[in-house]
């Protein structure tokens, strides 16, 4: 089942609504513009992982597009009533996917319309983690370099328009593909449309991890981010682009990690058959299973 | 006030509903993805205007976004109920602005979500068009090559996913203008984040009126389509860019022209006065007055 809690001044721990019936304005800049932002994150046996990281992403996507948000306290709280009906509803279910939403709300609105979804991880979603993900590299249009002088473009911000992050999905499975690696025109290695990207190399038993640089013009992953520093405790050397697509195909391992789909090898390029290690994605995987 | 008219098999003329309350499933893709289509028209004693063409391109957007619409004349007979409707409830107003929106749906659906919005011009839409538009120049990010490569950009579809057309607008009016004129990483001129591009000549009495062309990776305008048919009528000649902006500063007059704004003077570009021309204002305007 669906559980929706809507942040609500009037009710401290949130709003439990009806998730059957309609609770937005179709006016909402949200439905109309796509104006809002988003996070997704995982929550296991009624607790949200990496909380605090997603919360900081949130307000960083709210201070991109001028957007005032309810504060941490009040997501916190809503998510634990959330977590809490989820629970009851859904007592076998150990894991659960969250999602924070805030809108600009309709025309004039002096605050935004901010909800938590909670749900149940799909299928789907576990079964690409196991089986491997073909994936195709996409031209993202921007050039690596846009991001900087261009904030309009809300490059570093989640927000709700994802329909070019949907539609570059629905591509790859029109050509027999699971998902994307967006390339800038300049030829770097970006993102996934709900990703980020993830290699390795084992060189004489030192591991290597690689991430494209943030600079380059994508989301700051919250996975990447916390698997970087768990590996380092592991003796792990880290590194970051620029990467290109020859680095992917040289890699020992590639991985696209995020959220709720936590740590997915890339099994194929653009059709082309990738390197990918059982063991170290076992070893990361046990990581990315101990992120609080 | 605000008219509503949901889109149901159920319902041959479309079901009105009330539009002070919740109409939307908070699940619903085009609130939580930005997974849509739009159409903005103006109506005129309860006639909307180039309504087929609006149509055509609603059409031409959902196929760029693999979406599965009700047909031209579902949306017909909602239009005409929610402008019916509408004109019960505003006798006095002569004019109003329709919306047309199309969302994917809850995850999973098995058609659209689509509905008729009817409301009011705003006022201050009506005062942009008289008072003239400071515009600012700002970069798009994509270069005036990629839309052909790169279908799933979505580059010539009306989507939902604008957060980006509304932060650039909202970075003008924080920099003391009040729209914007997009430019690619190449250096042409593209569109403005809810209008088209139109500048004019007038050399020894012949006219001619030019837009940016469609191969530069900008929406098919509507109104420019139409306004480009009467002025070759009137002995106008046409002329397709690809334009930089110096040519803007050297036109004898530059215009953001849209649906419900109709033709707007652009007054000045990143500060600098340009050129205006009250007479080609109002001869052209006359034309769009004319619109059917």
């Amino acid at each position: 089942m669906t559980v929706l809690v809507f942040l609500d001044p009037a009710h401290d721990d949130g709003r439990i609504v009806d998730a059957t019936q309609p609770q937005l304005m179709a006016t909402d800049l949200g439905a109309t513009r796509g104006d809002g932002l988003f996070e997704s994150l995982l929550a296991v046996d009624g607790t949200p992982r990496k909380l605090d990281a997603h919360l900081r992403r949130l307000a960083s996507s709210a201070a991109a597009l001028d957007l005032s948000v309810p504060d941490a306290d009040a997501w916190r709280r809503a998510i634990s009533t959330g977590l809490r009906e989820f629970a009851a509803a859904e007592p076998n279910r150990t894991t659960a996917a969250v999602k924070l939403l805030a809108t600009r709300g309709v025309e004039g609105a002096s605050q935004a319309t901010a909800w938590v979804q909670v749900t149940p991880v799909p299928a789907a979603t576990l079964a690409q983690r196991e089986a491997g993900l073909r994936v195709l590299l996409l031209e993202r249009g921007y050039d690596s370099t846009v991001a900087q002088r261009a904030p309009w473009l809300l490059i570093g911000a989640k927000t709700l328009s994802y329909a070019v992050n949907m539609a570059a999905v629905r591509y790859a499975k029109a050509h027999g593909a699971d998902d994307v690696i967006f390339t800038s025109s300049d030829g770097k290695v970006l993102e996934g449309p709900t990703s980020t990207v993830l290699l390795a190399h084992d060189r004489d038993g030192q591991k290597t991890l690689v991430t494209p640089q943030l600079e380059s013009g994508i989301l700051p992953g919250t996975s990447q981010s916390a698997l970087f520093d768990a590996a380092q405790e592991q003796g792990w050397e880290l590194g970051y682009g620029p990467l290109e697509p020859h680095h992917l195909y040289e890699a020992d391992a590639v991985w696209l990690i995020s959220s709720i789909r936590l740590l997915a090898p890339v099994v194929s390029l653009d059709g082309q058959e990738l390197r990918t290690s059982p063991a170290l994605t076992t070893e990361l995987s046990d990581l990315v299973e101990r992120f609080v």
